[in-house]
């Protein structure tokens, strides 16, 4: 039988090839070991100064951070470095991504964020804001999908409308009237296209400033958002 | 005092940002909503015949891969449409990949996947093979790295110049001496040479296929090997 | 004799080649033309709001602008119609580009974004810049020679390898150590090369907004800085 | 008050922002030291061989150009180095760039120079050929957008139409029956697309002899039409 | 007259230009020469192993080759150093390319490896293919145009579709179903799609495998096909 | 046994992969289908003036060249569409292809335009060249190899080193002292450089002559120089 030829090869190869997927006593023996992977101290490759010689607007700000997200995200530290230039990056930061008005939902800016951060091959850009926007979105795989090729991954036209835009002036391409009409014709007005455009300038800033500090991300925000766990945190799932 | 007026730009800002880490409620809120996100049920824009029409040989592949992984990997319902074409891809996979010799682990080779499949935007390899580096590796945060952008990641020099090489074959660079002498500066000698372009040439078919037919990833891989469980978990799943 | 022939081709096109340079009457006649030709109107594709629609901080800003340099460059009109990020924009701008620390004199300053800002098709930003680099430089060439090719500009070996790093990071690349040390061959130190970068992170930010609005600049920088002027001029104007 | 923070940080910074347009004493003294400029005196890495020594029929050239242009453009003296071929590169570029006949006026012929020049970062031609379209289109700004960003500069539709398909010339395009309709569509037959593209294909050449003998620009170019100046050269302004 | 200043730049240079195209005395004496041209003896820069050392299997399959078609192309050397590799590469090639089913012709397949191979820089794919693309096609200079340009050679409508597809497919692009339109437009259905994007994503892999390990041509397939020869040629050669 | 898995894979398929090179009835029945392949009688997109209209001049020359080289290339009659354009293409053309001094042969001449050629995918260059190549060099396949990948043809470094000054020079990268010192350490001196520089930067002109008029190569280049015929052919030099 034809077959029985092909099977020589495929059987043992198989097996191989998941069997981790199921190393032998289940999978708790794999996660004990992952709980000890020590997490690489590096955030910047500039100092970063101690909290007691903060300006103290900033060591207040990082402190309402922490409490309420739980971590200081590393970029807080890493611009920290340069107190003048943290304030005027954080209060533009927020002007962009923490607005109430206008056609973008947060999620949708934090989907600008990875896409375009990903052009950029911006480890800590991609890393935080596909967290972000997992949280936001409660979608725990889109981020992860635009991150490898946005034109492919499960978008709306809407969605995909916005990130077209958002790429090219990533990639500062001339911005046409044939762009504002794309956006138009999925249901985005001119401020909207300031938004979304708004959001890709700011972040070209942000990831080169996270290139050029080697900026690292807080372990915390690869896993933050990916899971649903027990309720009780004790279940059996 | 200057300070204030930063504060000003900065305090609701601060507020806004994080907010979502911490719902009111606590997290487990956020997690029982992700439980209920469907996942999308597309495999491939090829038709997937269903197991009964499938010869004999490759359905009982199947049912052994998912046997022991525990779940089916979507590539073999994608190619299963060619059967013959089916029979040596994975003849080939299993050759490369699941080798016992050579310098290589298993999460090299997984690495190298990883790598070159980003290069190629390919949805399906970037996603299941960085799962399958996170638990052959027991790392959960390197493929991440890699995917975003391998030159910045926490690799060993062996890893980096596996990856260099890896790259290069990727791109369809033309491969001379100085390559195998970067090599074996970190200890790889000519057949380990093979074996990492091979892979990356496999993987060069591979990630086109997989665009061919839009194969999309279980969402399995997306968390798997991400995070540790209790130990007293009892594994049953 | 041979040359007859070549004669023939030469001579009478090289009249007509700089025959313009020289036009009967002499050049006054081509300058009064040139008064006579009108700067277009246009700013932004953005509504520009008068200046009693402005918040009164910023039309103050204006104000003491355009009052010491004797007009108001494009991109404050372009960038009020959102105030918000107009003061976060400026504040930052300010920061990076009038410091009077580090090893970067404001000549230094204006060349990085002269550089970055052709990298990224900009019209306002050269054009704007290059003005600023002459008056600051008192070199009436050199910002069109970086414009056109920074490689083969008149640069000192510490200046080119600024424009080494500044572009660098403009382009996104993954910033490592070989490049502060080519910096420091030069005898910029870490905080220098924070400023270099830091100004093409900004400007990769500003390019952007500038594409989106399609800012135009004032016609006044095609030639500040350009041409000197008969010492008696006695400076009315 | 909200703005009084936001205007610490701005009116500082504004008032060092223009300062030097405006420097205490006026713009008479900056002009002056502009006027001690010393152009660099190097034309070409290849020798410059002098006017004794030339052939006859090539110093005749030069004293005609020289005399009808008011000065010698230095692509004549870098040529000279090899008279063969300085007698076949004029003989062509008469040709080319001094036709009376066809759709292109000789602005149109200078504008694709321009556009074609910067692609190929060709300093020598970009400035020189920015200032002879200054002159004959008697558009003071319009080269120096096109040297930025010719698809962003005021252009007709028919001047975009010439330099889009310059363009494709220039990156050595597959040239299609698309091409010369989108010519059609503005007025160009198909002895205008030549013309065209065989300026195109001409600079193509040219620009890389430019790199060879890295070929810098007379400085007076980088003035000439750019500003009007007082019919009886005396004048207050 | 004018013209006689033409004829001498270009009477001497004719008769140098093509001089060598009919060489006193007839071609013989040159074709002497060629004869004795060596072939280089590199086939791989890893050891091919001699016949002896080969498993049973892999020597039997290449007697058969070279008995039927007169040599042995040494992609069958070079890969013999891996035997199972060998029998996965061309069981999979054979699935590929020795189809009798669907709508593509064997010339298709042909001339898609011709051209995915030229983008990828393979000497030995783009030589050996092009052999026969001549042989199975009767054409003697297509592969030859499509090899340097597939955009401008003389392909029909439904070549250049495939050729299109088979393109987008071997640089990785996204696969969309405007792509798959585009072949229907032309009588290409989605079995059709499949094996030209799986040919290309074979010779992806194949063409990689090829720069590794520096696979050389056999020198017969630079000419075979190309030129008639006497019916009654008698076989001296 | 393992084997005969393998060998159920391979044998039919090495039956059709090479039948067609030995068809039943042995190669003299292709051959003659071969030689009722009919060239494409297209020249140029532009129209071609017959032979009476043509300026005594280039008639003239035309005659020479038909009568030497035993056919008219394309390209005489395809520039003969702009008689004054044509003067000066062939002049500048035999000033740099046919010079006797220096140090480069005609082979190496060819080699330049061979390998700039296939970097602008001129198919009329690439073609027509390459078999002067093979008649300058007496070898066969070196053209062919350096058109799909000049980097691991069977070159001199001597020849490595001229085609990547070539190719600098025909992508219009910014010429440097380094560039110059690459050279020299072959061989050659700077007046070589500028012999490599021009031709590269004449073909640069050339090949987007081409392209503009969509120049065909004639059917004799495709063959020229390829293979030796039986030395009792007749002639005797």
């Amino acid at each position: 039988m034809a077959g029985s030829g092909h099977l020589k090869l495929l059987r043992p190869a198989a097996f191989y090839m998941f069997a981790p997927l199921r190393p032998a006593g289940g999978r708790a023996a794999v996660k004990a070991t992952f709980c000890t992977t020590v997490p690489p101290p590096s955030i910047s490759r500039y100092p970063v100064p101690p909290k007691k010689d903060l300006p103290e607007d900033i060591a207040a700000v990082m402190e309402e951070v922490e409490a309420k997200g739980g971590f200081l995200p590393n970029v807080f530290k890493a611009l920290s470095h340069r107190p003048a230039e943290f304030r005027t990056f954080f209060a533009y930061y927020n002007e962009l991504m923490n607005k109430e008005t206008g056609g973008l939902t947060k999620a949708d800016r934090e989907l600008i964020v990875v896409a375009t951060s990903m052009h950029n091959q911006c480890l800590y850009c991609v890393v935080s804001h596909s967290a972000l926007h997992r949280i936001y979105s409660k979608k725990p795989t889109l981020a992860d999908q635009v991150a490898v090729n946005y034109q492919n991954a499960e978008l709306s036209p809407r969605e995909l409308a916005m990130l077209d835009f958002a790429l090219a002036v990533c990639r500062s391409d001339t911005i046409t009237d044939q762009h504002f009409l794309s956006l138009e014709e999925v249901g985005f007005d001119r401020e909207d296209a300031w938004d979304i455009g708004a959001i890709a300038a700011f972040f070209a800033l942000s990831n080169r400033m996270a290139h050029i500090t080697d900026m690292r991300p807080n372990v915390e925000f690869y896993t933050l958002g990916r899971v649903a766990r027990p309720k009780g945190d004790g279940g059996s799932k």
